[in-house]
């Protein structure tokens, strides 16, 4: 820490004079909160915090912290709690910079916390429109934050950019991306790269047009903005075929989770959503670029250099938001995605050549995929407006959801969550209209209810190595650790933790709510700890529903963050 | 476990019969659920349940318990987490039979769990009239069921008491008590009497004249029902004498705290409130009987048998629902009990004299008290409509607030939560409206701010042992244990234990929000298990608001049951 924070000094001192000055009552520890470039560049080194959504640029969710380890783990405790005080599905990530937690609820709440005690530093609600437009299940979720130089940073559901001063929650700028009323939110935890924070959008359901922007850090100015869908004449606008040209318009392709950072190739990648309508595919005949795909750009311009296409012509909902996992396949560059299509991706990130792509769930719709990895669609399984096409697998839900998976430089597996339900289709004429839901279906019922399982694959093959059955499937992110362990939550409210290398389960605790957040783990006075948000019920109950995962209709909405740590015979301070 | 099934058994054998033959699947153990009267008389000596409100009839909250001790305190961990899916001040007292707990959340939602891990077993969700009323910041809160045979019962909101089989949840009887558009709530838990389902009533401070019922445990029916407020011509009743005579109608005296019972003398102890209007004595001339005292009667008629007023006249609301205790005191059979007005009681239990009282908390309203306790009233302190009085000690939020303290026959020690604020007060003249507010207030503010501290008071004397003073009032309930520990809550959301002869803080957690519920310990799989509920804001905000406890006025609702254990190394159950 020291060390950093001399170096970071020679960087800006005059910024971290000001750090220093502040009173040791406001925060638990007095050094500063600065984040530098280089800080989050090596953010994968760094063993007490987590600076980066997936943790470092290339999101690999692996923090080489190893005091919790496979014998230990039995050891972990519950340290303290933090009740968020709203009731909701809870998919935020918990950020640690200096032992502050700074964890979002539902609702875009951010708090930022102590992380020895749970104590509130402060905390941040963002005012929202009584007329805010979103899809109920989980709409009003939020993902977590960014940290850049003496900031923190907050998407929100009403499409805007809040700048917070790290130190105090003040705000220091705020910026209307777009408007609420059509239905654009924000829930993501925005990108922090070479000055500009970069977001996208979600609800690209709403006959909408995805879009990626990038904000400058310091005063929140618009520095460029990439449409995800082409329009005619541009690159890509060829794949968008009907006769009438409108398509485009209303054409999909969110951006709703934070993408991943090459700094030497100096490319960011970032998931692009179905198109719109989700299912009626015969109003966009084409392969609707850049729908299901991820692009590789330029974070100084927001080019788009190259992309991957996993799903041309979507009509099934696989959209391709979860992440972009960087590491190196075959001596190559690659990025590591797994799909709600149900194959498993390595990429070439130089030029977005396929090296592999394996199925790991039952898949129906695809017969298979050809040499550069595109899909051989099973026409059985396309979509009539006419009659019902019964079990297409993967279903709505994904094989592979987008909660993202973790990958051990330890053991070259990457660990990743699947879901296997397959559903009912049949497709509908639509209107669009903008801020309204456009998903082009008449019939979505679920054909076989749905079970899960954490699945190890050797990164280098996508060769499944082991696989953990779950009853429901997991829908929480992934981390993995140091020390050989592996640690996901179950919608039915369980903590757990497995065996990197084996699967076994080694540890679990009762939340008593659904886990849907990213695990972070982190030092605070020198300890490993781990916290967790607790709150389900969206998912599992909009499955539910449908009759996906029928024992999880009950699934109560919760709110809490979980710290653990390993539990230790000492007098309580006084 | 085994030997009082047998016992049991040999008393109602059909019923349990059916309790046998229950599949293993739905509770953690195929012993019955069934609860005898001579297992609720027996309540004190049994080690694994909770089976009462106060854990036993003399609300004595002692459990011989003593796995947990001063030694091992600092390894007790969560075990595991239920959360109930609604977010309030949560003041439940959960109760154990067999294994199961029974809690409740605000909005009286009884949730059924397995002791071992928080499976929900069955859970019911009372449906409530869109128009109800009752006191935000409280008034939504429910603190227990009853057991009785079979059944578990439940007061509602909406004044309706309902019977449940205690194995499914399933509605056996509800009964309507009283109309909820008076804004009778009942938010209690239940007491069982001899066959008898005992319920009392809240919100005497709605132009309301106070009750309590008794039901019949099998069928629901109305056994009797005592007025706490007597009319004119009835025993008391000379104590109203406002000069037309209607005061009594609207008098107040609610019942909303759950009583005790002594079964030797086979007579209900129950504390009565305020009378009102709280404030403006002027229309109410006279002691009000029975407001602000405890009442003696015969459980199987509700005949009023003597009383023990605390604080004749009440012109600053100091109710006193706050329980009695039942202990034998300087060898005669008392009850103790800690009132809002700051004196601290012990009552002769067989005829209502006073024994002892002892100042607990700074006292401004009462110069002191004479010969039989009856205090001698400081003129300076009594209220006006013109001007404001100040400086009233204690304030409405009482010096001994209602949560229920607890007594140790180990250290021969009652262990006492105490409020330190002082208040100012001006009377108003008001119309009495049945169903609306009327206090008789046009000015309730605080003078000084409050702290608080808990306090073990010698039994025998009154004689303070030792002081644990807080930065907050405590508003938790109180458990004492057979190992010398005293866990209670704060305010802030920590959770406490307490060396129970010195006061020395042993261990401590923080659940994320305020603990205003009543901890419970028991057995599971023959450990020693404690529960809490956490959920804070409604009397911290309140008091925040008026200037009470300014740092307590952020405090966030919650809704979360805690379970505690014993922490062990052994590996995960598979």
């Amino acid at each position: 820490m020291k060390k950093r924070y001399l170096k970071s000094l020679g960087m800006s001192g005059l910024i971290l004079l000001g750090g220093v000055l502040l009173p040791a009552l406001v925060f638990p520890q007095a050094e500063p909160l600065y984040v530098t470039d280089q800080m989050l560049r090596d953010a994968d080194k760094d063993l007490g915090n987590w600076l980066l959504y997936g943790r470092d640029y290339a999101s690999s969710r692996f923090s080489p912290l190893a005091q919790i380890n496979p014998t230990n783990v039995k050891n972990l405790v519950l340290k303290w709690v933090f009740q968020f005080g709203v009731l909701d599905v809870q998919q935020g990530q918990p950020m640690v910079n200096n032992g502050v937690l700074y964890v979002t609820s539902s609702f875009g709440r951010l708090f930022a916390l102590d992380g020895r005690t749970g104590k509130l530093l402060w905390r941040y609600d963002h005012p929202l429109p009584e007329d805010i437009v979103t899809w109920a299940p989980t709409g009003a979720t939020n993902r977590g934050v960014a940290f850049y130089h003496d900031k923190v940073y907050l998407a929100t559901l009403d499409a805007h950019v809040v700048a917070l001063d790290a130190r105090t929650g003040k705000v220091v700028w705020e910026t209307v991306v777009d408007e609420y009323k059509k239905a654009i939110n924000m829930n993501l935890a925005p990108l922090p790269v070479n000055g500009k924070i970069i977001v996208g959008m979600a609800w690209g359901d709403f006959a909408s047009r995805g879009f990626l922007v990038a904000l400058d850090a310091e005063t929140g100015k618009e520095v460029w903005r990439t449409s995800t869908i082409p329009a005619p004449g541009e690159p890509g606008g060829e794949t968008w075929q009907d006769p009438e040209q409108k398509a485009w318009r209303y054409g999909g392709g969110a951006t709703w989770l934070t993408g991943s950072y090459d700094p030497e190739l100096n490319l960011l990648y970032w998931g692009v959503g179905n198109p719109a309508p989700a299912h009626d595919g015969l109003v966009r005949p084409g392969d609707n670029l850049y729908s299901d795909s991820t692009l590789a750009l330029d974070p100084d311009t927001g080019k788009i250099q190259f992309y991957f296409q996993y799903t041309p012509h979507d009509v099934w909902d696989y959209d391709s938001n979860g992440p972009t996992l960087l590491t190196d396949v075959q001596g190559r560059k690659a990025w590591l995605h797994g799909d709600k299509n149900g194959f498993f991706y390595a990429i070439d990130r130089t030029n977005g050549k396929c090296l592999y792509a394996v199925p790991v769930v039952r898949i129906t719709w695809a017969k298979g995929l050809d040499t550069n990895c595109r899909p051989i669609v099973n026409p059985e399984k396309l979509l009539s407006r006419d009659r019902v096409t019964t079990d297409i697998a993967p279903s709505r839900a994904g094989g592979v959801p987008w909660y993202p998976m973790a990958y051990s430089p330890r053991t070259g597996y990457v660990y990743v969550p699947t879901t296997e339900i397959s559903i009912d289709l049949q497709a509908r004429s639509e209107a669009p209209k903008p801020g309204y839901p456009y998903p082009g279906a008449q019939v979505i019922r679920t054909s076989r209810p749905g079970n899960g399982a954490l699945k190890a694959l050797d990164a280098q093959t996508g060769q499944v190595i082991w696989v953990a059955n779950q009853r429901s499937p997991i829908w929480s992110g992934v981390l993995a650790t140091g020390s050989d362990l592996v640690f996901a939550g179950t919608p039915e409210g369980e903590f757990r933790a497995y065996h990197a290398r084996t699967g076994e389960l080694l540890w679990r605790f009762q939340t008593g709510s659904g886990i849907h957040g990213g695990p972070a783990t982190f030092l605070v006075d020198g300890k490993q700890s781990i916290a967790v948000p607790s709150g389900g019920g969206g998912p599992s109950r909009i499955n539910a529903a449908r009759g996906g995962t029928p024992w999880l209709k009950d699934a109560a909405p919760g709110g809490a963050l979980f710290v653990f740590g390993l539990h230790e015979e000492e007098s309580v301070a006084h």
